[in-house]
């Protein structure tokens, strides 16, 4: 069964969810079988690359909410966050474009190690302190310290070309499914799940998806090779 | 959208199949969001790896037919395989176990290039005289000589496990779907098609597809980031 999960590395409930799913698939019987990857979806897009601004001016900004509101919130995500085992930083969080970042998870797929990868982003982001987007070196610095080679990391950054498109083609994807936010679980295309749900849920959801996963419709059956031979066509 | 093709580098119906959907996909309208991926399914597991033999003389063994019989097949397939465009020796070619050629598939896959690997597999035993199983050194030149690391391809070979998980649970996956034979595609895990169809059928097939291509069934909607924010849980 697959499972794919639309993510942006702006987005708490993101983090909190990957914990909350991990946590929920780890528990199930069929874990082995699950296969999840992860998609991209950008929460601001339009924000300007290689610019970085302070979490709560920026949301009070974007949003307009008060400054109170904003640093009750990242209070109240904190103290989420710490329930289920996670750091979180309330005050000081940065905030801005992730799309390298995006671009980074699709190489890390490609490398059978996109966990890791995400783990990694999402810590740096919510976990420390130190300033985080719109500074390659910071991105670099990340990435390898979670294990993955400089040279490759820097190529990959280094030509905004490498899995743009797999990002661009991953939020069309989410546009045709009717995703307007994030975290969102698709499970085989079947089902989906929307948000930062308990564990709980999500334990329910993976075993209804897995006693429901699809079986496909016959359209044709034709000449195939099998376990007796191959059925000669008539030429 | 996704189509899965399950085939084997033994059958000649895949390699038959592959240039027949190619065709129809050069002409499909989206064809630039279709993602092709080839699943591993093996004719004959229990061969004996590093051993090779003519084809004719195992399948008259194998399958209990006459020496006429598999001679006149190996024509027929030649002469449809010619009417595609493709090259076909109808006498000489070998036969044998396929497992560290699906594992090889596994790995061009994470790296982008599961066509060339493949197509590349399907020449040398299909196309070219020169013995093609139970040898390593043939089948490393074979992949070197389609633009594949030397180094990485025997990194793959030399170890058993690499993406021999892979390749088991492709197979787990066919058994699922009910799959005896091979190739067989699959749309979105929504629709299959069974066999080298003509081209014809299978435009229908990805038109039809994509046409009805899943929506995901929302199970529950909670905690999510979106374009005007994050809803802050109840801690």
């Amino acid at each position: 069964m697959q499972v794919e999960i639309w993510t942006d590395v702006n987005c708490p409930f993101c983090y909190l969810g990957k914990k909350r799913f991990n946590d929920a698939l780890a528990d199930f019987a069929h874990a082995d079988q699950v296969q999840v990857v992860h998609r991209s979806f950008e929460l601001d897009p339009d924000f300007p690359a290689g610019e970085s601004g302070d979490v709560v001016d920026k949301l009070t900004k974007k949003y307009g909410r008060t400054v109170e509101q904003v640093v009750d919130g990242e209070r109240q995500l904190g103290a989420a966050a710490n329930a289920v085992g996670l750091d979180y930083i309330t005050s000081g969080r940065d905030y801005g474009n992730s799309f390298d970042m995006h671009r980074l998870l699709h190489w890390a797929k490609d490398l059978g190690r996109q966990e890791e990868m995400l783990d990694a982003l999402y810590l740096a982001n919510f976990a420390e302190t130190e300033p985080f987007f719109g500074d390659t070196e910071r991105l670099v610095k990340v990435a390898v310290g979670a294990g993955f080679d400089e040279t490759g990391v820097r190529e990959v950054l280094d030509d905004p070309q490498r899995y743009a498109a797999d990002v661009r083609a991953d939020e069309k994807q989410a546009q045709e499914f009717g995703v307007n936010g994030v975290p969102f679980y698709v499970f085989d295309r079947k089902y989906a799940v929307s948000g930062a749900q308990p564990p709980e849920l999500f334990a329910q959801a993976l075993t209804q998806a897995w006693d429901d996963r699809p079986q496909p419709t016959m359209l044709a059956d034709g000449d195939a090779c099998g376990p007796d031979g191959c059925e000669v066509p008539q030429a």
